[in-house]
């Protein structure tokens, strides 16, 4: 049994998060790192959810007017030139193709960081009229930016997948719709799917997508006091549409610049999910991105091995035709201890234990991941019953993520307040906020917090009168926090 | 409507196929140019289809025991070394990266042009017992090979979409088994989703795989007498095993080399499949790939134009409500026959007509794409009648696809004949063959064709019993044929 010994995840959420998300991540088989610095392999463990999360979204965009597509992977470089703010954005974070076998490139290809700069120029090219808008394109893929920081599988590689969302429209109310219909979809994701309380809020000025009039995003708390920028969609105004010539004839043939739009969801959101639910045990996942959501497990012996098994193996049937991804494991070489284990570092939302007594009295016994409650049920509506628990895992580990951030959102109205804060209790700390970036600068030298969110609405007033670090008159209020 | 005249195909798929071909993929909005030789946009219907295709194939993977997984873009030219076969054939053709950011990378890295490399030393690590194997992983994702050829959307482009599975077997019986199974699937692809008849063979020594024990090939016929190699198939023995270290303690603990597989299919299953069944008028999709399977056309005068959309769009829910993909064209800007023209560009199978005598006799007629076979049926059961329709849409399309191959596998006894035959009429030609790569040369030399398969079967006998070019003891038959 020397495979006990790997099974367990030695660190400590508490004490050394780094440490153990990583070993979290390799010994549940999620992923791997690759030779190159900065690289990962994802495993089959891991890409079974990133499908999940896949199907999920993709749906919601085909049910509302996005269509998929596929750009090149490389874009010339006198492309990325022609919206100057996204090539002084991204310049130093691009991985350079020059030679194509034995001979040097004309032109450099950047390896795409985001699409917007070889996706706008087709979408000026395929727009001719207004019955042309709005068009809505969607792409999954893999992005490439060459940050030189230690590589945090999900959350910090040089190469990511992502969807990126790319859409015109006749106006700014068409587009700033649209910017919100992608952001409350992915608040969906996180509510229903990922069971994790989303933040909706707006970048500030000074940390938006280069070239965008305003950039949402969706924020996440992590259980160490972090934010992690969980998805985000931007309203891009008529930049690219004009920087691109991105037109279209109204409906009295005036010539028009469309307004466009870009969202996307990276495998960040992953890195979020295990980092929020996982427990020292390994991994916890919501039954809504489980490759496996309910393991059954038969405990026998030699006497009632066939009874047991045979009543385990039904058991699981039923589950699966009623649509439960459900796995029997009935090895021979492995005690239940060293299953449930197993089951527990793989993150299986529901444990079935089925032994002689379950099987005499007609019974199953359900224990859930996390929290081990336990509770022996009738056999009869056994896919019923299941599904029930199934959904309760689901809204405890919501309600334990909702506690959290409840308690981490704080106030402060001065520099020292922030500081002290954010020092001690990590989460956010809301102020008011004079708009200028010069006052973030100061929390940022001093303990790396910087300004996350704003209110998604402008209009909204400001919690105090003054800007808590300069004292002028407050514009907003700012959300500070650390991040990821 | 000036917009009439761009719908209609200018060029001859007969006398003009090439740029026949070239016309279709644009009009029918598959894909466009990007700016740099060598590569394409998929466009949404393109896309569409190639998610289809996708659906198709990994629901089968995964039913047959394959995980999917995602390995890195990029690969370090040492790794690229490790297997010099792969090197050697791949090494011309490799889009390198040499620069991250303002920097040059110490080790250039290849853009994957195929992922053995990169994925073997995974295997390496993750398999340690006979109790890790069978393990099949499968990526989705685009490669880039550097080929200095013109482009053709989808069948020769810089960057093309694929899967490439790679799997670790205990022995040569496992993998070999692994290969078939794979090749039988893609089979099933071409047969049953694509309506195209596969031939099943083996591709000469010559022109294996880099690496490979045996290379497998799906060939179908294009309507120009050009083959194409539709998908393969690899049996790469302890090649990559040994140079890679793949190895597994067998149920004696003693320490045994796997044997692996590698196959692929790409979008040049896109290219066949526009080139066999389309024609003069536009795109032919069959059913289980059209992104619209039905579409129903209300033709309407003023006076009875309610109870006719009506009509039309309570039959166009029904089907939708019944599953299938339909699209009720109601638009008021557009004339029948300019609907039916566009419709037909883009592929749709089936077209249901509702006029004014629909409505008052209760019925609908039906229109097959692309033999214009028109059925008035009763509007009672509709959706069972166009699923049958669309059953003998694809029928069609298969049949007359099969027929168009039937008579073109032809015998030739010696070069003169081949190289007439082929000349004359293209298509395959069989002949007995010693095995040696040199008989190929003075086919190659003359016509550009070459031995583009030999029988599954090692041990068929073969044909005639001399080889055809220079008349030694016939080995095998090969079929000759130029190919895309």
């Amino acid at each position: 049994m020397s495979g006990e010994q790997e099974l367990g995840i030695t660190e400590s959420k508490e004490h050394s998060p780094g440490e153990w998300y990583a070993e979290v991540v390799q010994k549940a088989g999620l992923a791997d790192y690759a030779p190159m610095g900065g690289f990962i392999v994802t495993r089959p463990r891991g890409y079974a959810i990133w499908e999940r999360i896949q199907n999920n979204l993709d749906g919601w965009f085909k049910n509302t007017g996005v269509q998929n597509a596929y750009f090149p992977l490389f874009i010339p470089e006198s492309y990325l030139e022609k919206e100057k703010d996204v090539v002084e954005g991204f310049d130093p974070e691009v991985a350079w193709v020059t030679h194509g076998g034995h001979d040097e490139l004309e032109e450099r290809l950047a390896v795409r960081p985001t699409s917007e700069s070889i996706i706008a120029p087709f979408m000026a090219q395929w727009t001719r009229s207004h019955r042309d808008l709005p068009m809505r394109l969607n792409q999954w893929c893999s992005v490439v930016r060459w940050e030189a920081t230690e590589t945090k599988p999900f959350f910090r590689t040089k190469e990511f997948l992502w969807q990126e969302g790319h859409t015109a429209h006749a106006d700014e109310d068409g587009a700033w719709e649209e910017t919100m219909t992608r952001l409350d979809q992915y608040a969906r994701l996180y509510e229903e799917v990922m069971a994790m309380p989303p933040l909706k809020g707006r970048k500030p000025p000074h940390d938006k997508f280069p070239g965008a009039h305003t950039t949402t995003t969706i924020e996440t708390l992590m259980p160490d006091g972090k934010t992690v920028q969980a998805a985000t969609s931007h309203y891009l105004g008529t930049s690219f549409g004009e920087a691109f010539d991105i037109t279209y004839a109204d409906a009295d043939e005036e010539e028009n610049t469309a307004h466009t739009t870009s969202w996307g969801l990276s495998w960040r959101a992953m890195g979020a999910l295990i980092m929020t639910h996982s427990d020292d045990q390994g991994l916890v996942l919501p039954p809504a991105l489980a490759p496996d959501q309910v393991v059954v497990v038969p405990i026998w012996q030699e006497d009632n091995k066939d009874e047991v098994i045979d009543y385990a193996a039904d058991l699981a049937a039923e589950l699966d035709e009623d649509g439960v991804r459900v796995e029997l494991d009935d090895r021979e070489h492995r005690n239940p201890g060293f299953k449930y284990n197993e089951h527990e570092l793989h993150g299986v939302p529901l444990r079935v234990e089925i032994g002689p007594h379950e099987v005499e009295d007609g019974e199953a016994t359900l224990v859930h991941r996390p929290d081990g409650e336990t509770e022996t049920v009738d056999r009869d509506g056994i896919a019923d019953t299941v599904t029930d628990h199934l959904d309760t895992v689901h809204a405890k580990l919501y309600a334990d993520a909702e506690e959290t951030l409840e308690g981490e959102i704080r106030e402060a109205e001065s520099r020292e307040e922030i500081l002290g804060t954010i020092g001690q209790h990590g989460g956010y700390v809301k102020c008011g906020w004079c708009g200028d970036e010069d006052c973030e600068e100061p929390i940022k030298d001093a303990i790396a917090a910087e300004i996350v969110m704003v209110p998604l609405d402008r209009d909204e007033e400001p919690i105090h009168d003054d800007c808590a670090i300069c004292g002028e008159d407050a514009e907003e209020t700012a959300y500070f926090a650390k991040s990821y």
